[in-house]
């Protein structure tokens, strides 16, 4: 297991700005900046959260417990992707190995027919982008590279897969609501201080 | 995997007494009512963490994000039991599957010299005790069975496997410090609500 340290400091500063009531701005400033310094390093994950399987997994690393926010892994197999998706609440992606492509989709000013795309970004390790209901909530997002999985770290700012959201047939427009779940039903133990205190006391 | 919302629910509740910055008088009144509730059920617990081992197991079920608490739930196979050791903080047992005996340890009052046994609990499921620097810190637990393993799910008033506590050897009153950690590496997901939620538009 690698020293999870990282994670629990991130979690533990975004309670922080959960218990202060941050509204929206100060998530996607101090919360991007934060996640910016988790990605910044690619050390910490444990390898049981890193596995790709038959479809891309979403692997909860940790929920608020009055589900304020969350985080998660997305594991994307060679070639994976999302349907067209929204996501009704702040979020945070942070590139943490692999590169992805996310492309905003934007509905039909009539309110049906074909989606048009907008801005694409590609993430390269480190690289953090956000998506609200109020710039820009909806996307699709995929695997870059055909040879290897990528990771990425999301913050969403509810537990997100609880939310009842929406993904959208492109062609048409039509949506159809979905609530996500998790892929994992164990998450990493954050909290077992126990090694690096030995190590402390020891040097 | 059973149901975990019994746990989720009692993971939230006692968040809000971590948030009203309960005194310890309200934690050994409304959260031993709550782990109460908790342990008056027996179809909750992952199987995941009801596993014995070589030696009892401290499987962390929940530590509170700002290490104010956490929920652990403890596996004695037949036979074990702990050392006789302090906590330093409060701490409520709630007995869930088989029965266990916790004997009270108190020092000599010469500081040194052997420890006599106090109070004697033997707890059967359902039932919650209490200890507390404040009226009784220090004591021995082992499983009251000898053909089959007990658990009981304890709260306490700090991310306890971070804590630095003693051990104590009966016979002389020595004192050592431990730090527990735990044993798990991953804790329970309480936050996959989509089951639930998919079953709640079903119907
Ligand atoms: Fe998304
Ligand atoms: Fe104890
Ligand atoms: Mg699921």
């Amino acid at each position: 297991m690698p020293d999870i340290a990282p994670l629990r400091d991130f979690v533990q500063a975004m309670t922080r700005l959960a218990d202060a009531r941050a509204p929206e701005a100060r998530w996607l400033s101090e919360g991007r900046d934060l996640l910016a310094a988790l990605v910044a390093r690619d050390d910490w994950l444990p390898e049981e959260c890193a596995q790709h399987g038959p479809t891309y997994r979403q692997v909860l690393l940790h929920c608020d417990p009055l589900e304020r926010f969350s985080v998660v892994c997305f594991v994307w197999g060679p070639g994976q992707g999302t349907p067209v998706h929204d996501h009704t609440v702040w979020g945070l992606v942070g590139m943490l190995r692999g590169e992805e492509i996310s492309t905003e989709m934007l509905p039909d000013p009539s309110g049906e027919g074909p989606m048009r795309p907008g801005r694409v970004d590609r993430l390269r390790p480190g690289k953090v982008v956000a998506v609200s209901p109020s710039f820009s909530d909806i996307h699709t997002v995929r695997n870059a590279l055909a040879d290897r999985p990528s990771i990425s770290i999301h913050a969403y700012g509810a537990n997100i897969g609880a939310v009842t959201r929406s993904v959208f047939d492109p062609a048409t427009g039509r949506r159809s609501r979905f609530v996500s779940g998790y892929s994992n039903a164990f998450v990493p133990n954050l909290w077992d201080r126990s090694g690096e205190m030995t190590a402390q006391a020891a040097a």
